[in-house]
């Protein structure tokens, strides 16, 4: 039941690599509202924004040795997304592990568990958006898997899913929905300047995407 | 049932601005241990300290609609307090909208629910206090209410109270009470110069508060 | 019920001064993964990284009195540690309080509760982790204990015992075990510069630690 | 600020009285769907179902001295609605207190915290909606207030509304809506019988609401 | 995006309704101690017991409207399973929809929200299990989708898969699986009688599972 | 570091037995107010009421091989108390280890994680006190200890301490407090028929406490 898929398709890595540019909220909103997980999901240092490529791995509570095991899968722009098979927080990966999948190309790391090491990973500048930070040590004797469909904080990541990550949380985008969520992003961003400019002159909202009409309609009452 | 109130009553500015340099622990304590929102309002970066008059909105989960509208309420020195009829973490609130209550002349946002766009608002130092951060977006379909009073983490609001808000968390005033708050906050402060520098001096708590005695009267007792 | 021990052993200084090189995760793990408080206990700013002697507290929810008791009984290089009869998030400790202890000698505050003035606390460079940060004032009415063994975010802490914390979090070392943990401690980094250099030359964790034998026996399947 | 009002408005107790045969869900729908109190208030055993006139009282965390004294405000049919001025769950009320304020003619309380007896209490046939059940002790020893309006669960409850609770958890009516509310439930369960009646013989809520139309309007599809 | 498929594969019914007798605990235990899903998903009376295929369902927070459209597309013996979009505890589900649900054939709800009426239901004999109570009425503005995969309380179910609920909680074995997991089901219980015996005559687990020897191998010290 | 202490102290067992009777709430209060486990711990199923003698077990999160190695230190009339390392609500517990530890005489358990098989443990008249219900299932794999003081949901229990526990939670005694303890329940229960009649009878509160005065002179106001 335990197995390691080598070989997983990636979307084209200038298409998902621009998805960093519009940051989570956007390409949460370019592809109908979906894909993103769980708020409990924070960087573990502010500033940081990636995207790339999932590479998936389930661990067990309490053990990361499937962490290894998915490291040697990392091929450079992937991000690890660890899923776990029941909720846990201990601290799962740190400096050392990090050093190992930077090596390899790893840009971050999602994981619906704890981290550690938090002060020497942004010394590293390695990125890792978990469920919690703890210094609780794990152990390594549980098989898991390597680039199966996982649930990481509340959405289904298929491996080769793109990932983008930022202060605003984590969002995946299918593989195959990666093109048409660029280009809806896109074009939604081509929009958000001239707006930005109105509302800063003190335009209203309620002018601006002519809210007024349809709030009367609904009974909105004004009183003085 | 939803109504916009357009004149609300705004105690004097002067005197709700000076809440600012007090902060809300001082606030809090001068008005008699009350006010205070739940802990879980939380500064979406460190650093920011306002003070202001509230504007209420009452939103519905998922739906941010309202927050155009109680744009248009705002005056200069207002600060947005939104609730919730419902708990919610979504991102109601973003850089789009804070660009609109910016230009409006409101000093943040108090909002029960979850806010989006973090890295930008701290650009904009536009400056929010929220239950959640969340790219989560939201729709426009459903009606709520203006300037009514709220319950906003535990807390009635009425609009027109004051609201300070720095690290410590949020504390609202009641208008009716400012001037009193100002003047018991400015009494307290006056001697916590004369405190801090005995204490810094290592003059101990229990001499200083003279609660030796009290302790001992309690039954506490020493062992060597 | 309600007693404070003034004399208490403390470990020799030196060891347990030396854990703060070797962090949180480190000496959790040179302890046999024990003494960690729960994830929970978060600092009130990052950076901060301490060691030294448990000096502990026992306070009711709402009720901060029995902090001024304890500072009396502080020496130079202790670690306040202040556990709650009840689960409570209440801001029991601000500046002054830190103004005071900080001039006994305190290093820092590791609270079950809640904290309040972190601006200030920043300023002043005297770091607390602690369960939540509140405003909430409390009261002065009820005794507790000082120097009792305590039950600290799930851990036992005995006074005398030696606290390390940092970013990760706070771990708890039995005084009679503080120079084997010193000694397990160092013997671990040592392994670890060399570790990290192989690591960061691309050597594989599966290669280095000779996990791919046991994880072919327990059975994992790799699949082209 | 420590006030008992004696005297308050009650709505027709004729009306109230009612609620309890529509339930919470069906009057929460009949106002509006507004009013519930937070869904982690529960019953502490299964089964009850009461309305009745809030007196309300304002109680500290950890100390339920202000429970004895609302227990004279009691009137045959009122329910108290015990509200925190900070998250609490010790026990605050067990089967002597129940004894008391069931003798004043209280039909149960609604408590933001925890209570106790629960084994009594149900032997006692009086109803307790609360947040928690704790064998906590409390103590006497702060004031708080009686009859004023409070926050419970969420809710602001003034004292004289009108207070329903059932299995499904706890609802209130402003006692000026009182009579339109009722009014509201008996035209809303008149056709409730029908209703039950067509989807229990198979006829589809598609159909019967008429939502096909709206529904593909929006864009459902159906796939084969 | 919004989809309703209509034919969906059902496994042998004769081989899931076996599940019902082994229960939650044996079947997850069955196919590898996987499938299990959020231990928060209670249901609302006790005693119930029922397997059946899964229909399934996406929601968004706060609108039930899609329970409408899932309806029709149930056959006897499903079970239906809904999802959220975001996590929420609002009251989807009441005694008018379980009319309606249980008239097509339905065995049960799975719902990661909330559920009302839960008196009636109890009446009904019409089980749910749910995240929460809550009397919370929803609308019906928003289009989801019927019969896709899903991720309910942590768990991906797809539409046709076997779903297992008792008071232990809800399991979901993959279609494909089901008669697999009912053998291995099968063969763990027939041993359970002969162990249960031996241990309800006092052999202890240590001796009748051989467990002395790996214990003092890993180091277990007996001290008298 | 694993160790099974096999001889432990045990107080006399006429004493604990007698505990049974007062129930949590007023023993906890007979010991002043301390001694409860957290008010998470709730009973699988309603009514159970035991006490008797704690025998310890620390089991690590997901592994319930420990659970094993207590059994055979159980002596009737003994209540297994067991902690985890970590926050864990996997289900350690059901039906085949039930069979096992109370044919050994345990009365019942006490477990700060998961439990499984509820509906067969209430048939089997077997007790538990959980922090969940989760049929998660658990691995064999690592040592723990047994008879060693633990931290079970907050608060310490030595082996050999005395358990009562009820619906109103859980709470622990120390063996050398034991007599103390039930002398002080009783004297606390020989008042409370008379206080129990005398409130039933219409008597405040107020009154048989003599509570109007300090009342009035913290302050209280009454208001017509």
């Amino acid at each position: 039941m335990s197995v390691v898929y080598r070989n997983i398709p990636r979307p084209d890595r200038a298409v998902t690599d621009g998805f960093t540019a519009h940051g989570v909220a956007t390409i949460h909103e370019a592809q109908g509202r979906t894909g993103l997980l769980a708020p409990y999901m924070r960087p573990i240092y502010p500033g940081a924004k990636i995207s790339g490529t999932a590479v998936t791995v389930l661990l067990h509570p309490g053990d990361n040795w499937m962490l290894h095991v998915v490291a040697e899968q990392i091929k450079p722009g992937d991000i690890v997304v660890a899923a776990l098979s029941a909720p846990n927080t201990d601290g799962f990966f740190g400096d050392l592990l990090a050093t190992s999948v930077k090596a390899r190309g790893a840009r971050g790391l999602i994981i619906d568990g704890g981290c550690r090491d938090i002060t020497e990973l942004k010394a590293m500048d390695f990125p890792v958006w978990s469920r919690a930070i703890s210094a609780k040590g794990t152990i390594k004797a549980t098989l898991g898997s390597v680039n199966i469909p996982v649930v990481c904080a509340g959405m289904i990541v298929n491996p080769g899913d793109a990932i983008v990550a930022d202060d605003d949380g984590v969002v995946v985008v299918n593989a195959a929905d990666a093109q048409k969520v660029a280009d809806a992003a896109a074009a939604r961003e081509s929009f958000e300047g001239e707006k930005r400019a109105k509302l800063a002159a003190g335009v209203l909202g309620l002018d601006m995407y002519k809210f007024r009409e349809p709030l009367e309609k609904l009974g909105l009452k004004y009183i003085d």
